[in-house]
């Protein structure tokens, strides 16, 4: 591949409000969601041919919010040279969330953070085309001195110094080689949920259990929350169809309070489960913590993260042991600067990194964030996975590879979230092909209507 | 004033932007903030003449983002029966922010929940109309089951059951008479903020501390964070020109990580402060519990919440004790469903809630829930006031009134929020007859600039 003419501008960005029709087939439901499978879609242009794809990730209604504000915040790239970015990109990041007035709006979470996201992962998507090099790879040559200036340590000194982060790095660099090579050869381990989603018939489960054991999974997540009973016998066929030695997790989607999480969880220890992810709320530190006090003594640690909102709750999660498990967001989050410092602090406190994924291009953008994870930081595959669900990879350029219950790496430059032409022209919400069709079926007939301004 | 038509059905919602250009004179400008003070303004309209006002507040910039949002929102009202509403507003409350897409852009937290405050503040303003009642006096004269029905309790119980709701209720309503009798009297405890802005000369400050002790004001409040010569210099001739017997607490904005927090007020404790505000990220529950045991020797309390984004965040740092002063925010809450489970908790672990006010049209609004704390569940006025800025309240139909150092209990049936036509009209962002000459200031032409979508 040869080398384009490196960018000296960002001369536009241009954001899709794009949406697969998941609820129609209530793919991805759970016990609090029922999700139309949506993404921003942000790409920069620049004064070369270069381009950065990057997206964030919504669950359908209120896509459009998530785009206009990702509009609103271009004047804070377009007209930057991208290089003078990535030379100080701690403090671009620093910069960019904290304007003076729009930072109200969160600061750091909810909409104005996923917005930060979409355009942060197009900014990295650039930097691994302009080095030509995959994601993955990009963060695992960077010398540590540099990829700590990426992060923004605002917030977090009392749990993790730039020192200490280099210090972390520094360590993880003996062997890198083997690692990559390991990698390459047998890919980072993947969990799959496809069995376990809710209101699937008792041999519908069966089938799906025995399919993805075909396929090599070893790791195995159902659903939890709506209903105690059929919960109990949703597992318990799970785990006779898995049998006792693969790994079992459950996820509630933030379906209860902290008492009844665990009243809840009680009758289902017997299941040996690895986790119970999202019990109560995402912003419940102390609730969590009290959950996974009373359900350490089964050997049921607590997952969450995926709607966990910046760094600074991950600090918290850490610092008082409410998680044994740390779910990061590759949307949720402000992009890979704010994920570093997470997975950063997380190896300070020895707790593994086992991101959230599914949804739309999730898989493509975290499978990278691992497997730096892995070669450089953690060094070891010990209690860590990512999340695996076969949805709308189809519509991806350059789509996640799973071989034998393992993400494989993706070796073509940049952050894998470029989608095909033609999804976006087919899925583009409401005008794109695909949606002139369906807002004429009665399902999404009366579910988007706005205010009569 | 004759009853109008009860209404059966909420037929509209019109939301605008409106902004007021305070960064022309750096108005309101601290540490971290340059605002341009703003609010979305939504406005509901049934089927008679009955409507609800309410607003939400920003500080300019992504203001058009929050009304896109409460737009979005509208279909969740429009159509429904107020009357059904109110019969039931915890469960519509909850409901309204569990929507099973749109729930993933928070959940209840950010953008989206800024413009839940707006709906909801206008709802209530609407439930004021109707029953021909000030905001307070709706509160004070509801029954407590009455009361505790609107409240979403979802997330809170390991904190405050119902029950544990309805007790404290029930307790407050001994002697209401004499409370509400006091306060018509005398108002409610202010606090002003005016002499202590960053950036002003010590002449300034000398003549403006004159002028809010004439006013009959006995607490000031000064900001910090900047320059920690300049800080201990401007804090000292504050403490000066009020004497030692008069309150004066401290205000960061969220400037410092914890560590800084604690070695920059540690010159400051000599001049006798009540509170430190904002030291660090509203987020940082532990961090504020560190900077409190840090500082609890020299007997300054921590205060915050005017970005604390939801119950759930504010049960936590109630749990843990990590502040002494509870500042919650009109706009950022979901509404006063949200906010009197707020009070409620703050009661039950024995904390002193003093809202943040100033902006637009947050003195209006929070005045009202300090007088129905007082009159029937805090029962003191002993360690408890409002904030008071002098900004904007002549864009109010019914701007509150100060006398004496106190907020007077408005009467006029409603929540206080409708605006002027005339300001809106003037102050309309981009169109707005006002806007269409700033527009062509220097100072706001290249702010604004949006994607070439």
């Amino acid at each position: 591949m040869s080398k384009m003419a490196q960018p000296t501008k960002i001369i536009g960005l241009r954001v899709r409000d794009i949406r697969f029709p998941t609820s129609l087939t209530q793919d991805g439901s759970d016990a609090v969601h029922d999700p139309d499978y949506s993404c921003a879609y942000v790409t920069l242009v620049t004064d070369t041919d270069m381009v950065g794809h990057g997206l964030t990730f919504t669950l359908g209604r209120g896509n459009e919010i998530v785009c206009a504000c990702i509009k609103s915040f271009a004047h804070l790239v377009i007209g930057k040279n991208p290089l003078d970015i990535f030379n100080d990109f701690g403090k671009f990041w620093d910069d960019f969330v904290n304007d003076s007035q729009a930072r109200w709006l969160g600061p750091e979470k909810g909409v104005s953070h996923l917005a930060t996201a979409g355009i942060m992962n197009a900014l990295w998507d650039m930097w691994g085309r302009i080095e030509q090099k995959p994601m993955w790879k990009l963060l695992v040559d960077m010398e540590p001195e540099k990829l700590v200036s990426t992060i923004p340590f605002r917030y977090i000194t009392d749990a993790l110094t730039r020192d200490e982060a280099l210090g972390l790095l520094r360590e993880g660099r003996k062997d890198i080689e083997s690692r990559v090579k390991t990698l390459e050869e047998f890919g980072f381990p993947a969990y799959t949920t496809s069995a376990g989603w809710l209101g699937y018939t008792e041999e519908r489960i069966k089938k799906l259990c025995k399919e993805a054991l075909q396929d090599g999974f070893t790791r195995f997540k159902v659903k939890v929350g709506l209903n105690q009973e059929d919960d109990i016998k949703r597992v318990g066929i799970v785990r006779q169809q898995i049998g006792p030695d693969n790994i079992l997790m459950v996820d509630a989607n933030q379906r209860w309070d902290v008492q009844q999480a665990i009243g809840w969880m009680k009758p289902l220890v017997k299941y040996n489960l690895l986790w119970i992810e999202e019990p109560t709320s995402p912003d419940d530190i102390i609730g969590h913590k009290t959950i996974s006090q009373a359900l350490q003594p089964f050997g049921i640690g607590i997952a969450t993260g995926e709607c966990c909102q910046n760094r600074i709750m991950f600090k918290q999660f850490l610092q008082t042991g409410a998680l044994q498990f740390c779910q990061i967001d590759s949307c949720r989050l402000g992009g890979p600067n704010e994920i570093l410092a997470v997975y950063l602090m997380a190896k300070k406190f020895g707790v593994p990194v086992c991101p959230h994924a599914g949804g739309v291009g999730l898989c493509e953008l975290v499978h990278h964030l691992s497997l730096w994870d892995y070669c450089t930081l953690s060094t070891t595959t010990n209690n860590r996975m990512i999340e695996y669900v076969d949805h709308l990879h189809e519509h991806f350029v350059d789509p996640v590879v799973v071989k034998n219950g393992c993400y494989m790496p993706l070796q073509k430059p940049g952050y894998s979230c470029e989608m095909k032409e033609e999804s976006l022209a087919a899925f583009e919400y409401p005008s794109g092909r695909e949606w002139k069709i369906l807002l004429k079926n009665e399902h999404y007939r009366n579910q988007h209507k706005n205010a009569d301004a």
